[in-house]
């Protein structure tokens, strides 16, 4: 079978393969879509702390399920099912995750095998082009879990790529008011369409209950602490991947005025069976978001754009 | 009457002044007991975020009420009740806050005005030298109601002084297992006692569910981060009074392990009755905490000991 294969960092080569063989529990998927990560990107140009090379990339996928002929998406975690995080229903923790697409060979491929109890079938009629945005979409469900928001609250998301606008989406799907910041103005010409229908506002002078961050920038934490009400919560939804350090009076408006910060990393089962239904109610809004369809060979032409976050969604179809 | 008056910060002096004259919904105190907490001592040494001078000092108090003659703890806050937080039971992140011994004149006194509401009747024949400790149990209380704490947890505290010890007795009362890290060693020697009764365990090499900082050192939220489990919740306590930055590359810890950093401040009634009942079933271990009782005069002459994080509890007795 045909595949795209990061050799090492900054290499991504289209490769004829094996048939990947399913073991016990497991199933091989005939992909119909996996759609770009811009952690796809990352991973291409400086790799991941969990990346092991040679690998297949590709995380966020839809297909065909060789064993039942049915349409799924694929959790795209291979968790131990033992440990305390696993039992407690949090298997994004799991203390022996191995990640598809990262540990082990992902979507950008013809073929992809899973563990069977990676597979969520897809509700009826529902495009794979869209149904392919759950994995992203479930993260933002776990952010706004973890973040603990609840209807009617103003959540403040820094960042309007993809994520960003799924995060949008997801807090105008839970019943709260998203408000989004971005300071490249191109992003927000090119995302005002998927914004108005979602009625995602630009960020005001005011205090929010959530804030959220879409964006890498530790200024993103520092600025976001001080927009936070009493009581708040802030959730660190991306890695920060500069080197700036936070000075611990930041952390003394934490203490005093009970504010709360929270990781999210990863998504779980069933967060992406609500992303489904999620995907399901506002599947014309996200139509807006998916910018291209290409082929799969077409990946390495457009992962710098992706990578320096300039692009909106972009799916392979297959 | 003879109060104790912050006249300017260094200058703590002995003073007669007139009684107070309790308002519209108001009681006046006849003080029976006031502990010294640290903050009095740092308030006197280099002032406080909330201190309006001059002022009457101490917020830990036992008195009985003028108006009925029984015996009361106070909460040293004056809300508005009206605000978000007042309306949501989290009154001590009341919008219009007014603390007792920061704001308005405090326990140091023989006489004390407070709200009608601020008074907790004292249960039983609980010795007003235990029940006065309700204050800063109560935070404790609080600090562990923000971490989510759950039994059979295994929560790591920084810091042996009388608020980490109380910290430990809350785990115990609450089904956690305290575990305390405390780098001076004649406070673990002067503390042994309460520790070995509370069966607080010195801190191990493992990860713990939730860790809190009872001392004010970056230091103690750096290390502390490391030593959370996956899921595992910080609760800063302390506030930080060093100037020590944090990398960023800490907070993706928060994002990759979906650790969570709740602030605690202070305490709401409910908690002060939750703490006035564990006083009252540690009430023989409670007095290993307090290391001297003292005339109101005697105040500035334990203040630097106090402040230098040196002293156990030490209280006013009228």
């Amino acid at each position: 079978m045909k595949a795209l294969r990061l050799e090492k960092i900054g290499k991504l080569a289209m490769a004829e393969i094996p048939l990947p063989r399913a073991g016990k529990d497991e199933t091989v998927l005939k992909v119909t879509h996996c759609a770009v990560c811009r952690t796809d990107a990352k991973m291409w140009r400086i790799g991941h702390r969990d990346l092991l090379l040679p690998r297949i990339p590709g995380h966020e996928i839809c297909g065909i399920s060789e064993k039942t002929g049915r349409r799924a998406v694929v959790w795209p975690g291979r968790s131990c099912g033992c440990c305390e995080p696993c039992r407690t229903g949090a298997e994004n923790l799991c203390r022996e995750m191995r990640i598809i697409g990262f540990h082990e060979d992902g979507g950008f491929a013809e073929y992809v095998r899973v563990p069977d109890s990676s597979l969520l079938e897809i509700p009826g009629d529902l495009p794979g082009s869209i149904a392919v945005l759950a994995e992203p979409l479930a993260c933002a469900v776990n952010a706004l879990q973890q973040a603990d928001m609840a209807p009617d609250e103003n959540v403040l998301i820094y960042g309007a790529g993809p994520v960003g606008l799924l995060l949008a989406m997801a807090v105008k799907a839970g019943g709260g008011r998203p408000f989004l910041k971005e300071i490249r103005p191109e992003k927000l010409q090119r995302t005002e369409s998927f914004r108005r229908r979602i009625g995602a506002l630009p960020c005001e002078q005011k205090r929010y209950d959530v804030v959220i961050n879409a964006a890498p920038s530790t200024e993103t934490f520092i600025e976001g602490m001080t927009r936070l009400d009493f009581g708040g919560r802030f959730c660190l939804f991306s890695g920060l991947t500069d080197d700036r350090r936070v000075p611990a009076a930041l952390l003394n408006e934490i203490h005093y005025r009970q504010l709360r910060v929270s990781g999210a990393y990863g998504c779980t089962r069933a967060q992406m069976t609500s992303a489904l239904g999620i995907l399901d109610d506002f599947r014309d809004v996200v139509e807006l978001l998916i910018e291209a369809r290409i082929p799969l060979a077409s990946v390495p032409v457009v992962l710098p754009a992706v990578a320096d976050g300039l692009a909106l969604k972009t799916i392979v179809d297959f």
